[in-house]
């Protein structure tokens, strides 16, 4: 089980690296921006996450090999990018992302909660955890956060309730591996959902 | 005292809530972004606060019903908005808001003062808790942040004087209680009169 | 040689919280924007290493003189603004800027080496250091970071390469200076020779 949290946590992390390169390709940034961009996308929200529980030390400073990955799947998307190739189809992407999205919210609120944070502010600490790289990126970007918009499909939703489910296993008394399953199933079944029926908050 | 000191909290956090997702929804936030603006605007510079000093929890996971309430308070502004109604009348609004900018900058102030922090420093870390929520929400918007613009009305200057006068009493060694409510009352005047005189830097 | 160290640092941190407030002059910012410009150009990076870090108190609550200078600076910039006379020339800015991103750079490996932490994040905690203030600066004026466009020369990755030298030099076993010294002198000529010679990446 801990071997398929792993892969899914670094198919994760290269994949939302990946969405953050596409977009600072949009920007026409140079690979200064794009690894930049890369890395803030993959670790903003759990840097959030740490910081705002005062964790120390980052989880990017500790398994230093993900950002050095990072940095060097930047420059393989660059000559990908040359040849106007992509690393990963599109649709890969959806499905690995949202396997991210459960897979993050999980861990940030099974850490708020082990630090005795009260259950909101603990839901509220997992869906940053999952969602906060990609506004992090927006802003660098100088862009409306997308997940902001009304016209983006479900995603911090998503997360939002995939937590819910991970406190109420939680609540009953369940092992953290129930909770964690949970999680990821229901955010990646609400997300696929969402984008496959193109649902969005209609407020 | 005390009481009342809550009550203005409590009314300060809510304005600054109303006012942050009166700004998303000029955006066309879905309800995941006017929440979102609604908290960054409340709670954005208490926690820049908190994190600068170093403090654990922050004040937003330990008072865990703040966020709980603006959640609520989001939902209801959402159907508000739709029949274009106002929760608060814009007079009402500067009063709170005033008094607000005040309590907060004595609060920020406070502490940092309680934790050995250099008068000078200080005071920015006052200025930071009670003017770095809005700051934030208008990076989130994709604005230049509001207080900046030399058409905006005294506010982060108002949030200034207050703290040293703060400072003052402090080091004339009154209690706090009368450092605070000078803190209100000078926040309180001079933005209000910033506003009914339309004040604003001359540079 | 620590006379040295603390006057190229003092005038670094002038220089580039002059750099802010030009910035903020551009976007017609008022003394509040400009002074915050200033500060958040000049202790933007050092504040999000200690933050990264957890190290506390904060360089600029310690070592309080420099909000201070720069908080009057601003009023004299302000003045000169409007005569349109120039504090610093743009050739001397160009070199002193070039030394303080070699000194704040090194600062930034030395104190997350010291703190433990692996070498490629003590790599990029000292990029973090040396540039993050510049990159803040762009976003509270709501532009994209101008480090991140394809159009700027050199400047991250003069960092990033003089990190690395401050690294060879730190596991060869020499001292702190040589070090330092080493990581000023390559950020130094990397830097002016990107500048001189108009070169930025290719990608």
């Amino acid at each position: 089980m801990d071997f398929v949290l792993l892969v899914i946590e670094i198919l994760a992390i290269l994949v939302s690296a990946y969405a953050g390169m596409i977009e600072a390709k949009r920007q026409d940034f140079d690979f200064v921006g794009i690894s930049t961009a890369a890395m803030v996308t993959a670790f903003g929200g759990g840097t959030l996450r740490d910081l705002l529980l005062d964790r120390t030390p980052l989880f990017w400073v500790e398994n230093y090999q993900y950002p050095i990955i990072i940095f060097f799947l930047s420059m393989i998307a660059l000559v990908a990018f040359r040849y106007n190739k992509e690393l990963f189809r599109q649709r890969v992407m959806l499905y690995i992302d949202a396997l991210g999205l459960g897979l993050f919210s999980a861990v940030g609120v099974g850490i708020a909660l082990q630090l005795n944070t009260p259950l909101f502010p603990a839901v509220l600490i997992g869906v940053i955890t999952a969602t906060a790289g990609g506004v992090l990126r927006d802003i660098l970007c100088n862009k409306i956060p997308e997940v902001f918009l009304k016209t983006t499909q479900l995603y911090v939703t998503c997360s939002f309730i995939a937590c819910w489910f991970y406190i109420g296993f939680y609540l009953l008394g369940y092992g953290e591996i129930i909770g964690l399953s949970v999680c990821i199933l229901v955010a990646f079944v609400t997300r696929v959902l969402a984008v496959k029926l193109d649902l969005s908050l209609p407020f």
